[in-house]
């Protein structure tokens, strides 16, 4: 029960043949309507891949027939004949659904610069579109993954209509996206410019708060495609409260999948000017090298926290901030507080509060340690 | 042959009984004269070590007597108490030489958040200052050590004048300045005015191109001290150059120590618009974990170079750009271009070349992998 929980949706996932290893690595979701509204984000990575070019195109009329995506490949500066691949996979969708290939988006993920084989695409899209059933969503979260451990899905329930996704991303997670591909569905029925205000929202409290390693990638996307077949047309509020409940579900599995992370830190910072102050003295800490590595190695060196956020432009007078480590306050007003040996940064989940004292906005980054694990299959992933 | 290099300086090193190990942990350096001219240049950082708040105010006259530097602790989040400390060692300094306290510098480095013993200090000082000999740059140089395996030193000949100095840093590289303490010598007779040009215009495309781990530290300083003892004035131009030359050899040479790196990465960035797109260019793919982990691998992972470069805002075309690694163009206008694997990247020396084909301007930045060494030596450092 994933993206083909709300009505009006069927997906598949298979084996095409793009990874070697013969695991699924292609999927297929079609929005059978009676409704077929649609909306995206995408990286803010200028390097962009030949699906995100191309998917960027068909957003624009608001209107989702399907979306196929790959893992195996993620068909990025793989010039002209890379583009082709990307047009010729929505073309094969647009001719087995018999809908218009202006109306098919695309994604791809996997390891960049690498050709994809416009053939070997085709005849997965093919034979995907014959095996489409409202149960294929598990088997479609299964096919996007690549160096992710385990499927990552969700369903919200509504008043009569369903929020339903799946994600893949276990690296490359930095804002604005995060190397990831997600796909949500709704069967409540809404205009194309509806779900793109109550997306981009979505996103910017979840998705965008996610930052395991600071790399952004060159093939993020986040879709929502909404069927109507709930017959139902929830208030903006009630269907971005929903939509943002599957949002920050999906993020923090992403978080918990993060490659060889063994904390997942929630970096919550209070008391400043702004949101966007708030997010860049949280972000300085989820990008710190220094920091990522004492909490991997269990210890509450909350020097390294000031030392990160001194960097920011955000106005707060260092020699003012508290932070607090899984509930103990090592550090208060710029000056030690309790002993550091009282923190114990021993279970995965971890939280660390930097209070700035200047001012009533807040915001929490989402990120993970830098570990052994993290350099090794970072090192080893091309080969 | 060090900071003592250049007529007119004495300096001592010695072990106070700041370092638990008994390791010589408290360099003085002295300007004898007949002029005592300086400058310097202080980390950007907002959250400023003690040291750093006093040495900001005594070099504003652009007169300094002598320098005062501990490892075994940064003195930096410490409170009232830690400045205390911090005038008390320049006290300690300027009754042991007849000098102003006014006129002393004091530098510190090591873990974020200790307390530093102010007798332990003074006696330390007061007992250097019994010590300080012509040939004591040696001493000097080991006593600033923190996590640096080597000491690092130079001298630079000019026409009738030197100039010497003495690094340390191995972590916490980063722009602005790196987690480095410097102090650079000449017997040259410049004013201070004349020093601080000099001084910026080496650093900016020296210490300031070097990025290890993109962590900037609370407590860099790079004093450049002045005794005049040559006789000799050299014009600006000719003394930058050599002050220049000075800089990069301990860049390169702290570079080279950088904790856990087996490899010292040059990423020099060409054909940007403007020296500072060349810069912001080399920097996004010298903080990108992904491409450094690949590195670590001997993996030419070029793709993670054309993901990190679309994060910037520097006028390019990701789609025009081409790549090399150790002399293969392995991009070329954002395609596949020689095979990855005729790339050799066992050597430590590591070159990456990035042609812009955006302008003339260029830059290169020193950075160095990320190892398995690298995150156990920063999961460990305060325990």
């Amino acid at each position: 029960m994933t993206v083909t929980a709300p009505a009006g949706f069927e997906s598949a996932g298979i084996a095409a043949g793009i990874k070697r290893s013969g695991a699924l690595d292609l999927a297929l979701v079609v929005n059978r309507g009676p409704s077929q509204q649609a909306a995206a984000v995408f990286t803010s990575n200028r390097a962009k891949a030949n699906p995100i070019i191309w998917s960027q195109q068909v957003i624009v009329d608001g209107r989702v027939s399907a979306i196929v995506l790959n893992s195996g490949g993620a068909n990025c500066f793989t010039g002209p004949e890379g583009f082709q691949v990307t047009h010729r996979t929505a073309e094969a969708a647009a001719s087995a659904l018999g809908v218009s290939s202006a109306d098919v988006l695309v994604c791809s993920t996997g390891l960049i610069g690498d050709q994809l084989d416009g053939e070997v695409l085709e005849e997965g899209v093919l034979s995907a579109a014959t095996r489409l059933t409202t149960a294929g969503g598990d088997d479609a979260a299964r096919a996007i993954m690549t160096t992710d451990t385990r499927p990552k899905t969700v369903v919200i329930e509504g008043d009569g209509w369903r929020v339903g996704g799946m994600a893949k991303g276990a690296g490359m997670l930095a804002p604005g996206l995060a190397t990831m591909l997600v796909v949500l569905t709704t069967d409540a029925d809404l205009p194309a410019e509806v779900l793109d205000r109550a997306l981009r929202a979505a996103t910017r409290v979840t998705f965008d708060r996610l930052d395991s390693d600071g790399c952004m990638s060159t093939n993020d996307q986040v879709t929502l495609l909404a069927s109507g077949a709930a017959g139902i047309a929830p208030p903006l509020d009630v269907f971005t409260e929903a939509l943002t409940a599957a949002c920050r579900d999906l993020a923090l599995q992403l978080q918990a999948d993060a490659e060889g992370a063994s904390h997942d830190i929630a970096i919550e910072v209070r008391g400043a000017v702004t949101d966007d102050d708030a997010v860049e003295v949280g972000r300085s800490v989820a990008r710190n090298s220094l920091f990522k590595a004492a909490i991997f190695g269990n210890d509450p060196n909350w020097g390294r926290v000031l030392a990160a956020i001194g960097t920011t432009q955000a106005p707060f007078d260092p020699y003012l901030v508290d932070v607090s480590m899984n509930g103990v306050r090592v550090c208060h007003a710029g000056r030690p507080d309790a002993p550091r040996e009282l923190v114990d940064l021993t279970p995965r989940a971890t939280h660390v509060l930097i209070e700035l004292h200047a001012g009533e906005a807040s915001a929490t980054i989402f990120t993970n340690d830098l570990t052994h694990d993290y350099v090794h299959e970072n090192s080893a992933y091309a080969s």
